[in-house]
């Protein structure tokens, strides 16, 4: 029998990750660069034992079913390589996030599996590979490897695109932030569809690689130089930026709610009197505010007045994947 | 003193007018296609008088301040060009619009005003030369000249840039178009400087630009079939688009607004619902909304349900413009 734990944190792209060139390796079209987060994580023990006969993954206690389990087969399949083993394993997984709203985000969640099955077969994977590897069972689960601000570099093949650490001189430590949960009736497209939809149709898709190097190249200068700023704007051009490539894609589509617009409205009244934050979003319809620590607690009073109290969740930035004895 | 007056009706654009090649002449970046409705037009009435030192603008019996009226006098020194005069003018225009709502159209008071002058003057333009001589004043109100659908072809001058007539065998008489008035307190970025911001910065100006032709094309043959899916999902993909290429100017803009979404919304919950009908919008928050007339009052009906009744108006096709005795 072989076992192994780990906890990895959620992260979430400053610079948008937007459209794969290989959906197999799950190869990036894009480099894209995020921050990762303390509020939500994801443990997950994995047990490799010769009495099984199929592998079995628990999530939050509850035995999953076929197609959940299947994604996770994939994935093991892949270590059991490295491993030149065959032994199924028992997955068991849990999601530690303040509120049932949708975050449990895959990026945690296969971070922590791949820092599982390293420890467990004793792949002895440096964080290279082992951001490799994650990569595999979720695009952006290869930055979650990292604490702090992480770059993904998209490469060309399995072996060159792989999460790096940017250093940050603990920018990341002045940094909150704000999540505003929405709820949203309306049936999601999901992130994969969404990206692959877009990279198919869109003709602004073109639009988005041409300029996300410059935006990516901006801000890791606001990093560099510690810029709040040019930080928040260039995160907030580039999520809109992203969600504009859907309103082209055939047929069109997009992520944002009422309550989102309302959210980013908050943000821009924020900065009119006076407090920088600056928002951003994913394939959904949360809503995401950076701020500065020392404005942390006013861009929260402006959301609870707005949304409940369930709705506001703040975060700062997070570890990297750490091994649980 | 020579004198005349006339009727212009708005019009909505399913392909949108979205970035000028020359400012100067309003020469614009791509065709657009439109439908004149009948609920919201403006009277203008022109009076060339020996007696006048300077131009008069009296809009809703309100002498109008200088910037206003200079913008009225640039129009009048083409009219009076050609007309070989320099006499001053008063005009005086009134807008007739259901409410206060920000919808009084520069597409119908400049139309109004280039028919009045072509009467006051007895310029004796045909319809090319008066949709010529309208666009010069603002650019949409070269597609109020005509009724029904109209089409914009860009040109490459101020000979070849006109509207003309779409045929269309009395399709527009089976459609509505409601509108839902939003009122919104941000500041809005004008059409104006809105469309040149994202022509000079936006990533995505090229993708609207490559693909608003198949739009068009798309669009026309949905006119000539009469097949009004294919109409409202063409113009619903050419307006998600044009507010999309906003998202990736710089700095990023976006005209739409929380109940801007929650219309939007409505709209896909009706068609869900089995009632045809397809959003556009322009400049502003407002959303239109084209049904055909069978299906106008559950529409109006869903939308009162969420909006005051005051925001809800309804309009059918309109004339062309029309010479006042």
């Amino acid at each position: 029998m072989h076992r192994g734990k780990a906890r990895a944190y959620t992260n979430i792209a400053l610079i948008k990750y937007w459209g794969k060139k290989n959906e197999e390796l799950i190869l990036p079209m894009n480099n894209s660069l995020s921050l990762t987060l303390d509020a939500f994580y994801t443990e997950t023990e994995v047990i490799f034992s010769e009495e099984l006969t199929e592998d079995r993954f628990y999530l939050d206690e509850q035995l999953q079913e076929q197609n959940a389990t299947k994604k996770i087969s994939k994935f093991l399949d892949i270590a059991r390589k490295k491993a030149n083993t065959d032994l199924k394993a028992t997955v068991i997984s849990q999601n530690f996030v303040p509120t049932a709203a949708g975050l449990a985000s895959s990026a945690s969640g296969l971070a922590a599996l791949a820092g599982a099955c390293n420890e467990a077969l004793h792949l002895e994977l440096d964080d290279q590979a082992l951001s490799r590897l994650a990569r595999r069972g979720s695009g952006s689960a290869c930055r979650s490897i990292f604490g702090g601000f992480a770059e993904w570099e998209k490469g060309s093949d399995d072996l060159s695109s792989y999460a790096t650490q940017v250093p940050s001189d603990h920018f990341e430590d002045e940094l909150a932030m704000v999540f505003v949960l929405i709820n949203d009736q309306k049936k999601d497209v999901s992130s994969r569809d969404g990206m692959r939809r877009t990279v198919e149709t869109s003709s602004f898709y073109q639009g988005w690689l041409d300029s996300v190097e410059t935006d990516l190249c901006e801000l890791k200068q606001a990093i560099q130089t510690k810029d709040f700023q040019k930080l928040g704007e260039t995160m907030e051009r580039n999520g809109l930026k992203m969600h504009g490539t859907t309103l082209a894609a055939k047929p069109p589509f997009t992520y944002w709610s009422a309550d989102s617009l309302k959210a980013m409205q908050t943000v821009r009244d924020l900065r009119t009197s006076g407090i920088p934050c600056y928002f951003t979003m994913d394939a959904g319809p949360n809503v995401k505010v950076l701020v500065e620590k020392k404005n942390q607690t006013a861009v929260q009073a402006a959301f609870t007045e707005l949304f409940s109290r369930q709705q506001v969740i703040s975060a700062h930035a997070g570890p990297g994947i750490t091994i649980i004895e």
